[in-house]
């Protein structure tokens, strides 16, 4: 009996799009409002699918408090009212496109995952917006 | 012309997780406050997929009225202000995780709805947790 | 300048309406699934609202964090996972109707919050039902 | 790296279901209260789903503005406050069934879009219902 | 101890806006595309609140399901999937605007609920959209 | 006939909350996270309400589209996309707390609409936390 089980959390969040590599004008060109230098922000809204046998005993695929706890630790309180282009790893080099941070907490929560599982990652941007990775 | 069609329904509900063969405090420590001897409840909210082709007659893959009144006989009917663990006969001897219940809905409405279509159950067991059968 | 403050939370909880002063069959009519005898449940949405000046140091009317903690401490981790009937000293002898609910929540709350604030209580018992205290 | 980007965008519409190859009283029969000679309306939501891989230069798979955009110009201005069975080309001869509608704009879309690209339509007619295409 | 109860419900219909008295040139000046000749639509959801003293025997304001039930009859029977200017005896010569709505809707209901309950109505035309009655 | 009108919209900002009267070891006691040097950011959901009579010639308190617009070319335009601390001439001095953007808000609005109608101003900084002004 295999389940796909997903766990929703959020984190609130600056950033600025752009690309070092590129000029000004270029990285205007590509980005926009997004591009400002002073930096914008989000509520970004976070789902997390976990797909899985049902372990006989507890009925769950995974434990849905160890998912949780694991989110809080490894993706909010990493990510929570942080500048992700200034205070984070993981964007000081990487453009913080949602196409991106949804990337980043894959291969975060891949590593804490069994390799018996399957994950995939669903990041809302605005209500209007979102990303999904693997595709 | 192949397409899938969603219909939403709920139900609210009272369980318990507890699985018989193993020890009150191994009960307590794998499902922690759900396994609260008196019960909790949950408002669940349910998402019915059903995938086939488009009848040419009437632009429908399934008629949703059809659809909507079998979820409203076989599941809400069944489940909806009930005790899962005392009053079904489908959790008497299954532990009424969000994994089981959507696994037995499938099962229920697979029966009802023909072999040329292809069925999907997503459950929320509160806005921030759910699962999907077959995953 | 004078500001209403709103901060969500929510709980589940099974229960059943039941007076105790009335006959089985009064209670059936009068309140008919959610009578029954074994409990349902429901994921009960939360709404505090306070009203008061915003203190020009902080530009807060409440500080939130402060608000969600006595949420936490005084709603949830009274009421949550609970069967409210048998597992609550506030609902062992009154029924616990939304209506109820809310105003058990507003007299927790008020003894909590200073008198310089004004408060109010937004309950949904499911997304379609809710009630406010005080009106 | 290889990614999904959803975008949602909405209109408002008027709409009669019905086969002209059908009598009325066999309409009436598959449509019921849908088959009203004086239409009736529904807020549709619309999601479009874009998969491909991500741009290295732009962290994007495709770029939202530009996305939007041709949603605006290419969905929203084409049915938007429209009667879909008399204002519309695409519906004169095409009952306007969801599924119907899914359809249309996927093939509206897919023209528009590079066939490096996915596509995939999610459009709800209510909140309750809503239909996917391709399946 | 005074309560108010809300309950949800909706209905879909066609509407145009337009108002006779004045030119063909002077109503697409004040409705724009509202006042498509051959009308648009909209998922309408509806919020009526009832406010009274809490009844010592059950704990209710006012019965939801004799509420949801009022409703059903007097409301979603009335107008869901109809042409607001061509089906209903209410909007043959009242504009329905969001605003003209909630007012029918509420004398329609004031009418079914006693005098000791207030009365109000919340009503979304679409969900960026929305009118109450009494202001 | 005096009716309310509700319009929503939103906006992405950064901010930092900080009052430079205080010492920076006091800002984090106040502020916690939210004091982040580098700033954080939200999606800021904003409903603006209008009351006043029914114009009997439109049928409207205030044309909606006129109302949309107002607000995207006063408040979208203004903060959307921006760092409301460094970005705005409104919080160059004022600590961007929910409570004082909704009173700013309230106040640029307050000039454009004329004085027969009330003004109210609902602004979400996350789905969990809101804020009204006037109370």
């Amino acid at each position: 009996m295999r389940v796909s089980v997903y766990r929703r959390a959020h984190f609130n969040a600056a950033h600025r799009l752009n690309n070092p590599n590129l000029s000004a004008a270029e990285n205007v060109r590509l980005f926009g409002v997004c591009n400002n230098n002073n930096f914008h922000g989000h509520n970004y809204e976070l789902e997390v699918k976990v797909t899985g046998e049902v372990n006989p005993d507890t009925g769950y695929v995974y434990d849905m408090k160890d998912l949780s706890d694991m989110i809080k630790v490894e993706i909010e309180d990493r990510f929570d009212h942080k500048n992700l282009n200034l205070d984070t790893e993981e964007f000081k080099n990487l453009n913080p496109t949602a196409e991106h941070i949804a990337y980043v907490i894959y291969q975060i929560l891949r590593k804490k995952i069994g390799k018996e599982f399957d994950l995939s990652i669903r990041l809302w941007e605005t209500p209007r917006n979102s990303v999904e990775y693997p595709a």
